[in-house]
């Protein structure tokens, strides 16, 4: 059994220079494939691949500097070191640096829109990993930044690269074959819209879905071969510049994760009555003719894909939604 | 390769004796684990098992009476007769008389709130072919007669008896086996109350969905053996009296049912916004200790199986939603 310190140790080059002052961006995403179900929880491995888009300037900037003793403040407000989310950085930190680790001054922005609803962590651990890289100078391979990122969050594995981004389940138990990398080609019409659906926090993270869903849902065992050929389908539309049948095949493979989780006993519900009504209106316009589609993530928000020409009707439907251009000139410093 | 005629054939001594007046009611009722996907489509053989409740007075009464010419009076209205409905009840009759039957004049009437949006094939045709056997003397065994009435309809099989109906698949080719019979343990204690969410005409007729479901949902291969513990797992939770097992495995196996149709591809979703939001108030009640459960067939509706001491929280929550207790005394002429 290979520890999360162990492939840290293997991969970052120990004793550490002195830190220096750096500032990384690091962009969200969204999985048009999505990852639901881990094959290794000690070392978050995926039990299949999944494919994103990211989210342009929607995303974290992390500032790391040398500092006398450790601070972190996340969105301007300083963070109790013991508080969970900050618990949870400091022990990447930690596995990141190794024993005897500088004291680091990290300053953390999220530019996404907090009535997007949208969880930070996989911008947040990314940006951290880079920063973390670029400050000790490690100046590790991006597939090796991508690899570690995974330890603090799984979608964070996506968040190197601006557009689509493949993270590979791979195979090998210690899981150093599991990162990911841009799959590069730009469809620059593909435009996403944010549905917000506010329902407040969510009664159960995604790790806690997913774990529930894995143990006890009679519908899950089939997910993984399902999602590896809806990844593999989905990269070919890519590929190809496919939009409507890449659109169609989010759609399914995010009905059909959400499926294995209202089968689990008892029901993983993330998606609200108001969720349901944002796709009863958008399948009513797709009979009329718009080509869009959703997929939605371990939470109520409604996600839509669709091409640049059908932006005005996207907003026509749906006023309040934030549309992004994943391919959108990305901030300075960006990953 | 047997055909219905044949098994027809088998069971219905013929010729048949001259028609005589007869008037039987058979209850509808609700599949507490349910019945999705076929094995034999022609003669109608389940890939499961299915346990149900009936719905006391809530079903159909049919008179059939020798005559001059044929006729069919649905809910006193004249049906054409090859008015899709009509066309089905013919189809049925001529299966069951063989050739050379004398004219008839079926009349029937549906004892169940329109506003109660529950489909009528179960208690339709399971009354049908009780008049049948009635008014041709036929003094079939009711096994036979639930045996039969799947032709018309597979929820038709549990419509024989009040009270918890299990139908088993069975295993036989010709489907002789495929039949249901009562689990003789009341609870008379319980109660199902009726949420109608109108939506208008569903789109998909449970036929259709089933089969769609069947072959696309990457979710359904491991629905037949969950259903068939499920049915086994309720059946023993009946016999126990455990009011709160069968109404958790209950919700359970109605919402795996739903994930099933939620993967195929394209989704079927039965279930609209409105239905979630009955969902989510019932949850939440269920939280603040509401001993209530829900289960959804091919449609729109909630239904919710409870017991008599929570009845007036249960009116409270849902006031429109319509009471049954499938205990009480079944009217004249039933089966």
């Amino acid at each position: 059994m290979t520890s999360a310190a162990e492939i840290f140790a293997a991969h970052v080059s120990r004793p550490l220079s002195a830190p220096v002052e750096a500032n990384v961006f690091a962009p969200s995403n969204i999985a048009l494939s999505k990852y639901w179900g881990k094959r290794d929880k000690a070392l978050n491995l995926p039990l299949n691949s999944s494919l994103s888009i990211s989210l342009g300037q929607w995303g974290t900037e992390t500032r790391i500097a040398p500092a006398d003793v450790d601070s972190l403040v996340f969105n301007a407000e300083l963070m109790a070191k013991d508080a969970p989310a900050a618990a949870k950085v400091w022990t990447f930190v930690d596995l990141f640096c190794g024993d005897n680790r500088p004291a680091l001054a990290i300053e953390t922005t999220n530019s996404i829109p907090t009535a997007a609803g949208l969880a930070s962590s996989a911008s947040g651990f990314a940006a951290l990993t880079a920063a973390l890289d670029a400050a000790f100078q490690t100046d590790l391979p991006k597939a090796t930044l991508s690899m570690l990122a995974r330890f603090g969050s799984g979608s964070a594995t996506r968040s190197f690269w601006h557009g689509f981004v493949r993270w590979d389940a791979g195979q090998a138990d210690d899981g150093t074959d599991s990162y990911a990398y841009p799959i590069d080609a730009a469809l620059p019409d593909f435009r996403i819209a944010i549905v917000a659906v506010d329902t407040g926090p969510k009664a159960q993270s995604s790790t806690d879905g997913m774990t529930h869903t894995v143990a006890t849902s009679p519908l899950y065992a089939p997910w993984p071969a399902r999602a590896e050929a809806d990844c593999a389908a989905i990269e070919a539309a890519v590929w190809a510049g496919d939009f409507a049948t890449l659109g169609q095949l989010a759609e399914d493979n995010a009905l059909a994760m959400h499926a294995t989780m209202m089968a689990a006993r008892p029901a993983v519900t993330y998606l609200k009555p108001q969720s349901w009504a944002v796709l009863d209106t958008l399948w009513a316009a797709r009979r009329d003719g718009l080509q869009a589609f959703a997929t939605m993530d371990a939470g109520a928000n409604v996600k839509l894909i669709f091409e640049d020409p059908s932006t005005a009707d996207v907003q026509s439907l749906f006023p309040d939604a934030q549309i992004i251009n994943p391919f959108e000139a990305p901030p300075a410093g960006s990953v």
